[in-house]
């Protein structure tokens, strides 16, 4: 990072990608620009390699947030993708530009941007949980991101109750994110309103209006996320647990802050919203390449 | 280190304190003595303090492996320590000896053993899960000690189902601890003999010899054993999950291995029986103590 210290960011997911220039405070250098994502993997890669070529002269290096999980490299994905194309996987992100091409898992990215410029800032044990569709996580202990053996760290797919109520998208039952997920709260809407067309988007309108029962299936989904905390604030006795992600502003903080400190038995953590929604991807991912490389 | 290299290392549970010296290559030199934990915080001091006291002269320094939260200069105690008498924590460990005295949380302390010179040798990311009377966790991350904000990471005080079926010792209810623990095997018991005397010892019996209830008692708690392994497994994408503890014997680890696998979404793992089941405290305590004075 000599000439002028700035990144070209990517966040790859399954609905859009994302791209803005950053700089090394962790600041956008302008606007973050957003297009729907290409239905195929040659598709996108048209699509960066178009983006990188038009900005390449004016930064030091390319920095990919990404759904999937990345070798311990930065170099390529290595493992199961969610819902990006067939193929996307094998992307050769090297080739995408001359500078240095940098890929990171988008939940890492995330959290590190909040705990380098964001909610986090300085907290060396911090948990993001992002529910989005899903719930991706990203940890951070000791100040060091937590990967895993294979990049795999933070999955929520393990059962959280015994009497195999809700398939998830995995294939087991009553797995973590299917009770704490956006798409958890469309399931809880078509329970609790008894009505298959039900959705998010009439719980969050109903509990405006503070209308049953939009309130009792918004508690079941809080009281669900409540639970991944308390889960995730017990083993890592963090500082500070953020929730990010479409998701995050319903969310009751002062009562969830709450009643989780309450039933841990270990010394008290803050829960608070995530900083950045859509541009920790960018942020934490040009922040990280910066950090790698200098 | 200079002097002779050797640590003489205690590990101060609520039943017995074990105690022996250590050489810089984790292995020990001569017996391991145990004794009953003494019903005072004051016995407990006197007899550490009459034992230190004969071997002051043959070491370099004194590690002790203690249940209970430590603060991050290993000095002293810092939060709850289980069944250990009232005024425990408020031991003056340092003025036990006149050379270094180094105090660590006991499961880090076993889990530290596994990595240098046990079955997880050389395993950067490595959880420990020892089944006791209750469970301790030890947590390893890109070769580094997990230990949290305040010391107390690795805690099983999280729910495992939502039917408020068993009190925990904690006071909430259902905490994966009281499903997997030795307590658990031995609420099984009672639950599956049908029977208020009954106890994990006659679970055990009955297994040797294929007996139901036994068999059956021991599968549900077995099958928790593995619910906690999959969440560990889940969250951390570890190299190896290891089971220590005077339960850990028990355990089929061929199918537990294979079930465990079959359930994640990450990477495998492999599931094992911890090297140590007395002395992990000692041996971990005293290489951390060498480590951190080196």
């Amino acid at each position: 990072m000599e000439e002028n210290g700035k990144v070209l960011a990517f966040d790859i997911g399954g609905t859009k990608i994302a791209y803005g220039i950053v700089c090394r405070d962790g600041s956008l250098a302008g606007k973050v620009t957003k297009v729907s994502t290409p239905a195929t993997q040659e598709a996108i890669y048209s699509l960066l390699k178009k983006i990188v070529s038009q900005y390449e002269n004016e930064v030091d290096a390319v920095a990919i947030s990404t759904a999937g999980t990345v070798d311990d490299n930065n170099i390529k994905i290595t493992g199961s993708v969610g819902n990006l194309p067939e193929g996307y996987e094998k992307t050769d992100f090297q080739s995408l530009s001359s500078k240095r091409v940098f890929v990171v898992n988008d939940a890492n990215a995330a959290v590190w941007a909040e705990y380098k410029v964001g909610n986090a800032k300085g907290k060396k044990n911090t948990v993001l949980l992002t529910l989005g569709t899903g719930v991706g996580v990203g940890l951070i202990v000791n100040g060091r991101l937590v990967t895993g053996k294979s990049g795999a760290a933070g999955e929520v797919h393990f059962p959280i109750r015994l009497d195999k109520k809700r398939r998830c998208g995995c294939g087991n039952y009553d797995c973590l994110e299917i009770y704490m997920s956006g798409k958890a709260l469309n399931l809880d809407a078509k329970e609790f309103f008894k009505d298959d067309n039900a959705t998010s988007y009439d719980v969050i309108a109903g509990v405006k209006e503070n209308r049953l029962p939009a309130v009792e299936a918004f508690n079941h989904w809080q009281n669900m996320v409540l639970y991944g905390v308390v889960i995730f604030a017990s083993i890592f006795d963090p500082d500070v647990i953020l929730l990010g992600g479409s998701m995050a502003h319903f969310i009751d903080y002062e009562r969830l802050n709450k009643e989780a400190n309450e039933q841990i038995v270990t010394a008290p953590f803050v829960l608070k919203e995530a900083a950045f929604e859509n541009n920790a991807g960018i942020i934490g991912a040009a922040l990280l390449c910066m950090e790698q490389s200098s």
